[in-house]
């Protein structure tokens, strides 16, 4: 209830803050039999880590994960799986600049205000860091959901904005990049981009694309727990995110229903995809596609006034090692949280068969 | 675990088919001792109700809600709210040409594949018919979190924008019009164009655009259960949805953190309020605002090729009393689930004090 | 949260007051394509209703329940079922007696601490009223789990004890006679007994026991819900209800282990059943069975001394039409509590296979 | 919804096989601010520990809890908290005997069927050692019901029983002997007998009560959450128990209504308390007692005859470090379940305030 836990019958909890001594999770309602890949899960987890690439924070986290149970012979038992990350760049660090003052547009502030104080290190619970949890658990739902594929990219950095849509890219050079921009020309435009923001101690927002493919039909639980309205809330309880829309989104609201309406074939498939994979709040069977806002890094390497506890104003410059734009190092978040959504309902759809 | 229930502390549960004998809900978690205004949720239900003016559908229903059990003397008693609403336009339709072909754009492929069978009649559970509960029960929370405000009201209707941001608008003027537009000069032209997209037997998305003021700060549950997550969940399930953003929304992602950012006042407000109001996940006091997108009403009162259960191609002619547009009856319903989101987090809240 | 939901697949939520316009509730979960026996649910309605026999409460409710969804063509659709039961005996009664007092052990005392105010018509919420709408549930419930037998009995009354186990009895006798013990001298004994304690205007306690048959392996979730302690759980909420115990109970706990243990047969099944058809909370295919114990009615048609909300004492005359003896009733709302922890488990079993 | 966590607002989720690297768990919903004392959850913990005593098993295992977040300076931050319990003892056991057989009375056989197959290492998921990460939860549950008292106690052993209740008894001598029976005379003829059972390969069952003081009014949540419900199925998910009561428990079935009546004083506390603290699913601020019975352990150090996987009769011999009677070591688990209850309806409670 106090918002640790995400899925209903696939269900993740996680605990954790930046600069504590570990971060973990439970991973509880996954079927037994499944024999996991360690391996693709660890891999999943290096695609977020810091320092992976010259235009992300270049701190150093190894981000490890441990599994501790629900695992026995290299298939999962059914029971809860558990799993700790543990902090190993724990350093002492300085912390006086941020421990009596509030950043601008962090949840310094909130905190506070909630819960009386805070762990103020690193942003403690409020860091993206606790994102890493959510990756090792969304690994585990992809190889629980044999078959379904699922691809987010950049789509957009600042301005920069990839006019082609997800069927005219080849979604197999996603990581052929360090933007994770699967258009090469235009990975390259907006690593410099980045670069150049960068520079300035300044930094920027950016978009990610996700695809999911051979979703099977009947996915979702009409009337509140649609498809679409748990994947937006994945997506938007992800730091920094603040938009969400499948489909023909924003934009399919200024079409007129002549043109928006996704026709048959034969076979139930669709000739078009306005509907982006759901109708109703379940998967037809077409491609899932949406896109996730992400704004720019609060963090910025630059002086600026803020207040402190007592309401005064202080001067603060932000320092550390941030990342200058998130969206490179959020695509296996976004993979991970859509896994997660499609797990629960796969387990959910079960209930009906 | 079926998706008719929504919020965790502040429950709403629903049933009822388009043209069953009822719908109906139970409001479970409404603390008790709340003077309930029943005159004021009628006039919630009427604001959403089909008829009521000449761009919305024109069937005739006068969805009455009774109350039966939870109010003791003009008070909630704390115990759960049980109401119904009758359908009394239950007139002995002719379903033959819906009851074996599936509607573009409609749930009544998918709801055969998920489950078998479907009930056809006016689209069974699938029909936006389902949101009076939810009018119901947001008008119910309306009056729990007293001194909050909620003002939705139409930005968009196909192309035409709303230019103007909530703070330039009189949002006392949105019932003013039957757009539900606070500005009067494009809620005429908006009546204009909804007309002539009737004229054509056809229909057209639009936007919704909310505010929610005098919000205590504190509200929201990190990580996963983050304020503008739940509402975004909760937007997202509203029938037509396509899309949501808060705050600097989509627009935000293209920004640079310095631009972006909302410099504190000394009071603990910001001087800009990109963020929405919203911190983090938790409220920060300062007005919440957000975007809804809907797509065009898939009904569409023109005849078009679509395919039956064998999977063969029929010719069908969309008739009955549509909404060729739906966002001036989907403005109470976005309050509404404002309205839930934010009494399941008022009472969340109260865990921490 | 506040109570009023039961089952986390198979979940009904409930709501009414003893003296209100209706109680009622909604079924979420219920799998599509079940076909339902309607009058077999208003028969289980009938099992419990008042003024059914000379032992119970002569009140006079005809307790019919309306469907108001979720069924279509004579089958479930997968989607939210509510029902309805009008309350019809609403005539004014004079509660000046209770408006201010409370009577002892029931109650009103700690609903007016907690609420701060109570519906003190009939015991309002608080009455066994309510589980009207758990044998409505339960009966859909068992209409779902096709194959499995439930089969509740009243085994003990007062000091009267049935000395037979379940095995010894025949259970198709249980609506033989009107206490609802499948064994007719005893019921005889019982019902001489239930009439006399009645005659001095008490009341007396009892024991309902239950045998579940034909429960597949597997049902039950380790490690916090156990089958044996959901089942605990749903009896122990049943009003009235002081103590559960299954299999061999508390006698089991003066046993040795050498004892105790259930050898296996090589089918898997085990040559006797201390276990009572549980094992590590998981049903292991034999014969569900326990006890529930059921405090005497509070309510006694004689003279005593109680307080009121002023804390001064006042004599109170108890009236009106009460069980003498509240297990003849108990029994379908015992086996209804069963059917909806046997439906949820079914379901939750589901996500392994 | 697999069954690892407990509580709604005050949520436990755990983790961990006997035999794997570490159990763990997450406890999410603790409000912020709590001094947490982490020696007095560690002496919980060692009341719990193998080996502490003469009449427990021998195994040998510290049993320390390492936490990971949620806590800061000293106190509970409001965010989740992860701990860990590594194994030490995790030497290369010989499992042959029981990898492919099914050991009486336990879970082997029924894992197996519900999962396919089991992590068969000193029980896996279903041994008691799980409850080690109830105790954790159950002393911060405490450590945040400031002035709460809970006193759990053996009150018997196969057939021995304590004939005084619990206000006859000095509940500060619980801990004065092994047994934990505050009854001197008692705990040394248990203890006897204890042995002599040991003596013999065998195992017996036993009683514990537990008593908990200075609970607030209003506590528990009708109609299907109430307090004594909760606590039912709380205590009958610890393994091996088989019965709950409270209260009057099944001697109050026995009894007349004229007898079982709780009569009031003018303070709102009443003259006999018959109702164990609990009315209508409340708490009255009275005592809250109840009573826990437990099987004998499963284990024998004998030969006997059992199946294998193929229902071949085998022979085993049950060898290692077990409990001959688990009651002793099961007092601090009880303590700990029902301080979760009372903590997450602690938790509740806050809606309606």
């Amino acid at each position: 209830m106090a918002g640790n836990s995400f899925g209903k019958l696939f269900t993740l909890t996680t605990y954790g803050e930046s600069h504590g001594p570990a971060l973990g999770g439970v991973i509880d309602g996954c079927p037994s039999g499944i024999e996991l890949d360690l391996d693709a899960i660890q891999q999943e987890l290096d695609r977020r880590k810091p320092g992976q690439s010259s235009i992300v924070t270049q701190r150093k986290e190894p981000d490890v994960v441990q599994f501790h149970s629900g695992i026995f012979e290299g298939k999962t038992t059914g029971t809860s799986i558990g799993f700790v990350i543990e902090n190993t760049n724990q350093k002492s660090h300085d912390y006086t600049h941020i421990k009596d003052s509030y950043r601008p547009s962090h949840a310094d502030y909130v905190y506070d205000q909630k819960y009386g104080f805070r762990d103020y290190r690193g942003g403690g619970r409020s860091s993206a860091r606790e994102t890493a949890c959510r990756v090792v658990a969304g690994a585990v739902a992809k190889q629980m959901l044999k078959g379904m594929e699922f691809y987010a990219y950049v789509s957009g950095v600042g301005a920069l904005k990839l006019d082609k849509t997800y069927n005219e890219l080849d979604l197999t050079q996603i990581e052929s990049n360090i933007v994770r921009c699967p258009d090469a020309a235009m990975a390259a435009t907006m690593e410099t981009y980045i670069k150049e923001v960068r520079g300035k101690g300044d930094t920027v927002g950016g978009v990610v694309t996700c695809v999911i493919k051979n979703v099977p039909v009947g996915l979702g639980e009409p009337v509140f727990d649609k498809l679409h309205a748990e994947l937006g809330k994945a997506m938007l309880s992800i730091n920094a995110v603040k938009g969400f829309e499948y489909g023909s989104g924003f934009e399919g609201c200024t079409m007129l229903g002549s043109e928006h309406n996704d026709a048959f074939n034969t076979d139930g498939t669709t000739k078009t995809n306005n509907s982006g994979g759901v109708q109703g709040g379940i998967s037809n069977g077409m491609d899932i596609y949406f896109n996730v806002a992400f704004k720019p890094v609060a963090t910025l390497i630059q002086e600026y006034e803020t207040i402190d506890k007592e309401g005064k104003v202080v001067v603060m410059h932000g320092k550390g090692r941030h990342d200058p734009c998130v969206v490179p190092r959020a695509v296996p978040i976004v993979e991970a949280m859509a896994a997660l959504v499609l797990a629960d309902f796969f387990l959910r759809n079960k209930m009906y068969n």
